[in-house]
């Protein structure tokens, strides 16, 4: 233990309290406190936060919408969704604790006096619970209130943070919808908030899987010397889905699989695999290297040779009878957006030249999977006969992000027997086998970074902008194509993305 | 298929039985019938290759010994030890065809008249049921009847090959005692035979999982990149017996476990482990490879500070109560013969300078295992803070060799919390669990090779002398010093052996 403050609270010193991951006093307020994700995820990984004991003990947690509801029937919200999502077991006592720091403020965004109300709320809590003027906004809204919503927290004052205050924002993807649009809602939130304020969510950098990345690569010896275009031959980065848009077909018409996750989750994933090893895990650090390898990624000259592109039509998904993608209750039946998208991306760096990086995205594919597969070269020669390595595919490792967190190792074996046969093998690790500890939601861990204003796993509009440098040419070519090619649902995508691997001689993995 | 010769057998060609691992007419005539290793491995090895279809239909078995039995008395006690100890399944047709060509010569070293009779026998086999002069004679007796036995088969003509048949000898450890020794003995068996008629089995070679260094090493890209200095700390070779010396006490004393088992089993798995890549998997050319890095082995300086030797001691191991070793049945109470030997070696090539070799073999020991393991570095530098890393050891590759085959990595992972620790974690591959195929037994994969004249598993007495060579200096030094240090049953080993790796900064791995 290093010094002690004074006071009540003995983490109150910032570096204490990050060294420690225990959250100092503040509160969250959530915007759009009665949609999906507030419910399913936020609500529910407070809850455990508060449960592992890394809240105060006068935490607060305000909730924001047009509901005519008091703080009970707010902290009833809470408690249901708790009871429904929280990983953590039920324990009355923290709820209890939890609860009695539970607001509920009942307003329009366009209204002044909604804010004022917000801002009394606060000050309240600040007084009496002791939440020190520390408080996170999480908005968890859509995109086009982000200005409106920013603009009421500066005017009502909510945004300014005092001496040994912090006052910080959260907001969710999309952001933006290209690399102008970005630019634009960044400069809404950045009028606002300070840029280390700005807290841009990816919850796919919360999975324990996608930190592991960096455990994987800087705290081995084993991996990072064959990390390079030397032993690696192409990467694939998948995120497959087996249900369709639901209920997201508005939202979804326009936006397409690239802008929904390539964006973000993908790009991502490539960056944690492809970049340099940073000077530290500080955030300034880690994001520097982020930024310079999607700055390094190369969108291939021939954009319609390296990426494919389809929409699922409806049919058979697993003994069931499923609608195609323009078919959807509320979708657009003229809509071009790709249910399914692919590119290969190149990246110009001494390590990775010669080294593609295929993504792909999809919905109403064989099964719901996010690995990324670094598939090595062959052998630079084979001492074994042809036919004793017929069975013998390429090496490859697989960081499995979901389900069945872990990380498969594939490698020719000999074949028990008085020949000399190698085949395929692979060797496993389960995240779930080898830890007794369970792994916390990503919402849990962004929740507590955003309180302990520890920044490494957000991105900064750097990185963001980089994103859609990429993405744009891309779309922006799709969408004068026209109308993309039709998938069966269960299938792992439209032709086109088997015949864009062909070309290059290669093929996708079945994960 | 390639081509195929006249006559009735299909594979009659030499290099087609080869290419498909079939045997070609002939005989294997055993010496030393009546003993463990015939009756427990060689019987019932000749069964299972008969049963797997490898064996050629006139496939005949002829015991030699010097009890009164006639052809059937010897069919029965091959009967019995094949449904004893036989890997596949009892299959009656397949016994009877076996059985048919199952002949005894009962006879004595010395007498002339005996190996005339085994002359006539063979001779015999030739005529009637096709073994067409080829004939393997394995002499599964002590060594210093090896002379008396060469000389016979010369005398009574069995060792001379017409054109286009096959003699060859199979001769078992120990291959002398020393350098000086294996030379003599030697001598005696290449002047009967010439060298590539010489089949020296050591049966570790047979087995599937050290095989499969060669599959492991030289058909995958991961691993041979990491193969080397710049990456490897040291590499650990352990082989552990939970057993005493048993009804080997005579045998033991003046032998110990170095000249037993490291001098064959352990540096030749040091020299799959260590050897450059081959021309090709042909005997001469992994021989080669095998001999080059025998003869850049060298013994430490300070031979005491760089070994460690110690005797079992009586006590209570795994709840029963066991004899030390100089108080076994039939020892020699002044023995100073080790039941533990370990020593580490330096291998002076560009790949392994600085990466020293330690080889252990004991008695007595925790639990019967053997393994090779190969250590890695620590990662350069590390990132992560020492608090976050006092659980990261350092990544391991390890070789099962037995039991439980297989092959284990070790490396670090983040333990799952909103923290960033990272720990040891283990990806494991079972041999036994990625095939359906059975594991051969060691001596059926030999016994075919001897029969079609394979042999890159068996090594020439260039290697055998290369072993002796980096042994003398160290057993001689030890017996100079007198008594080992005894070591209590169920551990592992003196505490001298913990010395020696402490003085090196390392420590033995519990297997």
């Amino acid at each position: 233990m290093s010094k002690i403050s004074a006071g009540n609270n003995p983490l109150r010193d910032p570096d204490d309290r990050r060294l420690n991951r225990i959250a100092g006093p503040s509160s969250l307020v959530i915007f759009g406190v009665t949609g999906d994700l507030s419910r399913k995820k936020l609500m529910p990984a407070v809850y455990d936060l508060a449960n592992r004991g890394l809240l105060p003990a006068g935490f607060s947690l305000v909730g924001f919408a047009r509901r005519e509801w008091k703080n009970q029937d707010f902290g009833k919200v809470v408690k249901e969704a708790v009871k429904q999502y929280a990983r953590t077991p039920w324990n009355e006592s923290v709820w209890k604790q939890l609860s009695e720091n539970i607001r509920f403020v009942s307003g329009e965004f366009d209204d002044d006096a909604s804010f004022d109300r917000l801002k009394a709320t606060i000050d309240e809590l600040d007084a009496k619970v002791g939440t020190n003027g520390n408080h996170a906004f999480y908005l968890s809204i859509p995109p086009k209130a982000f200005a409106q919503v920013c603009q009421q927290l500066k005017r009502s004052g909510l945004a300014d943070a005092g001496p040994d205050e912090f006052r910080r924002v959260v907001i969710e993807k999309p952001f933006g919808h290209d690399l102008e649009s970005s630019r634009r809602l960044n400069d809404v939130v950045e009028s606002v908030f300070p840029p280390d304020s700005v807290f841009r969510i990816d919850h796919y950098l919360g999975k324990e899987t996608v930190q592991n990345i960096l455990a994987l690569r800087f705290a081995n010896m084993l991996f990072e010397p064959l990390w390079n275009s030397n032993y690696i031959d192409h990467v694939q980065i998948t995120m497959a889905e087996d249900i369709g848009v639901g209920g997201r077909a508005g939202y979804y018409d326009g936006i397409g699989a690239a802008r929904d996750v390539i964006q973000n989750h993908l790009l991502q994933l490539l960056a944690l695999t492809a970049m340099e090893e940073p000077v530290s895990f500080d955030a300034a650090d880690l994001r520097a290297e982020k930024e310079k390898v999607l700055s390094a990624v190369r969108v291939p000259k021939d954009i319609a040779k390296h990426t494919a592109r389809g929409q699922y039509a409806g049919g058979w998904q697993g003994g069931e009878q499923v609608t195609g993608f323009l078919d959807e209750d509320g979708m657009n039946p003229k809509s071009v957006s790709e249910t399914y998208a692919a590119m290969r991306l190149d990246i110009n760096t001494r390590r990775w030249a010669g080294v593609p990086f295929y993504l792909r995205a999809g919905k109403r594919l064989g099964r719901r999977v996010t690995e990324i597969a670094v598939v090595f070269k062959r052998a630079p020669q084979q001492l074994f006969a042809e036919s004793q390595t017929s069975a013998l595919g390429q090496n490859a490792l697989v960081i499995r992000v979901q389900p069945d967190e872990g990380i498969t190792i594939r490698f020719g074996s000999k074949v028990p027997g008085v020949g000399m046969q190698v085949r395929d093998v692979t060797m496993d690790f389960g995240y779930g086998h080898a830890f007794t500890e369970a792994s916390p939601e990503a919402y849990e861990r962004l929740i507590l970074d955003v309180l302990l204003g520890d920044p490494p796993l957000f991105p900064r509009h750097e990185e963001v902008e980089l994103s859609w440098k990429i993405l744009d040419p891309i779309v922006s070519f799709w969408e004068k194509k026209g109308k993309p090619e039709q998938y069966r649902p269960g299938t792992w995508g439209p032709s086109s993305a088997d015949e864009m691997m062909a070309r290059d001689g290669r093929e996708w993995r079945i994960p």
